[in-house]
């Protein structure tokens, strides 16, 4: 359009004056350049909205959940606004429908238990502080003409201010802030209105029922088509953070041993793996946004009401605990001094069986929290990691009287030595140094406490198993399996052989 | 009341009928019982009412910012009421005041940033919702009597999802999240509205203007009235952490080497000192939501309109990487198993020295931040730190070859050899075994990780001085006090000197 206006435009110059200066060129490289960069604008702008496109189509096929919940907020305001399309409807609850699409689009979350805090706290809200309002104004009204608005004035001031304070109370913060501030924002519009519209009582009356009608369909659509329980992500994400925990440290591990054998063998899978555990770092926001939503929900699914969501914050913060050990033996992984290869080979497996072992109870708790029943492994799992400590422990023990007793040991011992790290290391030469072994020392010594800090995660899950009542294993064959390799470990005298198999 | 009602069917039953048996010990009972019930469910209320209000007015004493904020709202909403109280004002914008209350109780934040964001998210929001409104009301209505509330219908189904869905983008819910939801709300409202109401372009007229009159009631209060910037925020809450971490530094490797010596004297102040890096540890999520707001803020004080808040959260993720380190240390003091206290005693100046140093570089940092001018003293004290960390491993290097050399020490040298930690250990008893060195090693070896960990945030510090054009200091004293250590290391053959000064 503007390239032949502007065509057109030079055309007519040219024609009504026959001596003009052709103008072509300069305008023809103006509008060039406009052009050019209108195209580049256009092709940006385009090129933005395609990029979002392509991220948002990637949201929706990683996680089609949210796609569910837009339709069904499309579904709850298409519903809520028969309500002014139909006549019969619109005549019952009056122009106040309005209401009824607001509480919709405000209170209508993706989790149930959001949902249902939501509608609860603007009924409460709303129904306080109409209450309230209307005692104000009885009160306004009978103090005279003159102190009406006055006593209005203040009441209203005093009593946003203090609400206002209080939103800031962790508590009120937690599970009454959005109904404080429905109450603000119903008494302001009582207090305000009333003045004007003498109805006060029928307002009121209207707006509740028309609040009731849009929070009863948010209600209804968010229980009936696919609920997202906020219970159940909770439950989930602490089941996740404790699987990669586990995975997090086999790998963490795994690779530091590898580390001077191949040290670019690290794939992409395995990194990502390796940095799992940082999802378990940053998650306590969530964490208690969900157990806050969670404790609204009615009993669903495994999950009565009253179930103990606040437990599952104590285990979350155990388990950032223990992640912060993971950070800083990932630290030890990266870091550029490495102990050399021929002393790690010798913690190589003892650590490798310590890290797998740990990693083991890892996701004997995952797979306890997420069937919901008592592990009857766990506690043998416990078992092996703390003598996987011991042994460790006696392996550090053992490491410098050797490093003292023998001074000179031939190279080939250095060589020989290989893999069996149950005798006390004899091959370390003499000459190696203290701070050749602190690296290792220290990863051995995080692995230790990284155990400790386990512990003190099954100590909650088993609280939580109390608290919850979960079930007992009642598979037969478990506990046999459970037996036979105790057996095992006191005639082969190699706690190797014990490994259990692994139910997850 | 109920009281006496009872007594009074009491006393019926006995006048109406001579003979019927005496119900007062019963109801006697029971009306104690219900007496005491009562009491003690009125003092159980009045004493939860009583520490709620106790709680308020701890955290009013605490942080009287969220006081003035819940006073700046309730003068806000007080202001706003008066285009209802006064005629004039009244018949200029209708009816529709309500929206400006609405307005001001929803956008009102304590930050200016968030005040900011929001009301600029609801006009945009407002505007962009009504003029899609009106074109889709045009074209349903142009569709023909039978088709209208069909296309409204799905137009209003297609664009509700379609935006709920999108709030789950996280560029989206950053910034925008606020302004979609009030597109939803427009939406709906102006498509159904406008099946009823003619009047759509004048409604919407009027929606702005109250919109626009309650938003600048609140931006002029949040700005003019003790403004809380989140910027503002964000800056101290940086500063504040980089202290914390110094202090808990500092006093964690004290206790360490003070718990053997007197393990009673671990005192209140000193234990919350030591877990004030807990506070960094969670802030991720704080310090993300400040500095979204913090974008949407205009000039203040020493900030810019485009100052670079996105380092903030940079530096922020390098002090947490050092929290997560000390919390390791901090296990490191509250473990069972510790190094025998002559062995402690031989690393104890060492490590202190090196304590102290790192600390004295977070608090440069939290100084230079502060005054947001370049520090002068940062180098020499990163290179002080960087001097202990060098020592620190010498004296680790030389711990083994010590302990193999002399077999025998005179326990006098034992005793002897005190706080002079820079001269090789030459006291170790042979016995000692390795493990008996391992939690101090390890502790050596954190300390040593955590030196190059708090490198990290000095450099996240030096981005944000070029970023943000920190000025250079010009004291005087303080370049003759940078130079005057200098020598003294230069003297002394020191490696570090060799150090390049950075340009913080």
């Amino acid at each position: 359009m503007g390239k032949e206006a502007s065509r057109k435009l030079e055309w007519r110059i040219n024609v009504s004056d026959g001596v003009s200066e052709r103008l072509e060129p300069e305008t023809g490289a103006i509008l060039r350049a406009w052009t050019w960069f209108k195209r580049l604008m256009l092709g940006g702008f385009i090129l933005k909205i395609c990029k979002f496109l392509e991220k948002a189509w990637n949201l929706a096929v990683d996680e089609p959940k949210k796609v569910i919940h837009g339709l069904k907020v499309g579904l709850a305001i298409s519903l809520v606004s028969l309500f002014y399309y139909m006549r019969p409807l619109y005549d019952g609850v009056g122009g106040n429908a309005m209401w009824a699409v607001m509480t919709v689009v405000v209170v209508f979350e993706s989790s149930v238990g959001a949902t249902l805090g939501k509608c609860i706290n603007r009924a409460i809200g709303t129904f306080l502080a109409g209450s309230l309002g209307v005692g104000v104004h009885w009160i306004a009204f009978h103090s005279g003409k003159n102190l009406e608005p006055i006593v209005l004035g203040i009441s209203l001031f005093l009593l946003a201010s203090a609400a206002t304070f209080s939103r800031f109370m962790p508590t009120i913060k937690a599970r009454f802030d959005y109904g404080i501030m429905i109450f603000i924002l119903t008494f302001s519009l009582v207090s305000v209105s009333g003045y004007r519209v003498d109805r006060l009582l029928e307002l009121a009356q209207q707006r509740l029922s028309t609040i009731a009608i849009g929070a009863s369909i948010c209600i209804i659509i968010s229980m009936l088509f696919c609920p997202m329980w906020a219970g159940d992500e909770l439950h989930l994400l602490i089941c996740q953070n404790l699987e990669k925990l586990a995975h997090s440290l086999d790998e963490c591990v795994v690779e530091y041993f590898r580390h001077n054998k191949t040290s670019t063998a690290k794939d992409e899978a395995c990194s990502k793996k390796m940095k799992g555990y940082r999802c378990a770092l940053n998650s306590k926001a969530t964490e208690e946004l969900k157990a806050n939503f969670a404790r609204w929900e009615p009993a669903h699914g495994r999950f009565s009401f009253r179930h103990p969501w606040k437990q599952y914050l104590k285990i979350g913060a155990s388990i950032r605990n223990c992640a912060y050990c993971i950070e800083t033996l990932h630290g030890c992984v990266d870091s550029e001094t490495q102990a050399p290869p021929h002393l790690k080979r010798h913690l190589n497996n003892i650590c490798m069986r310590l890290s797998s072992s740990s990693s083991n109870v890892l996701q004997e708790l995952a797979f306890a929290l997420k069937t919901m029943k008592q592990s009857s492994k766990i506690n043998l799992s416990v078992g092996e990691m703390n003598f996987a400590v011991q042994e460790l422990k006696h392996a550090l023990i053992s490491l410098p009287n050797h490093n003292i007793s023998i001074k000179n040991p031939s190279p080939s011992t250095v060589e020989a030595s290989g893999n069996c790290n149950t005798e006390p290391i004899t091959s370390i030469r003499a000459s190696s140094s203290f701070m050749e072994i602190l690296p290792l020392a220290t990863l051995a010594s995080l692995l230790i406490e990284n155990a400790a800090k386990i512990e003190v995660i099954v100590n909650g899950v088993n609280e939580l198993a109390v608290l919850a009542e979960f079930k007992p294993t009642t598979d037969n064959k478990k506990s046999k399996s459970n037996q036979s390799p105790k057996k095992l470990t006191s005639e082969n005298q190699d706690p190797e052989t014990v490994k259990i198999p692994q139910k997850v």
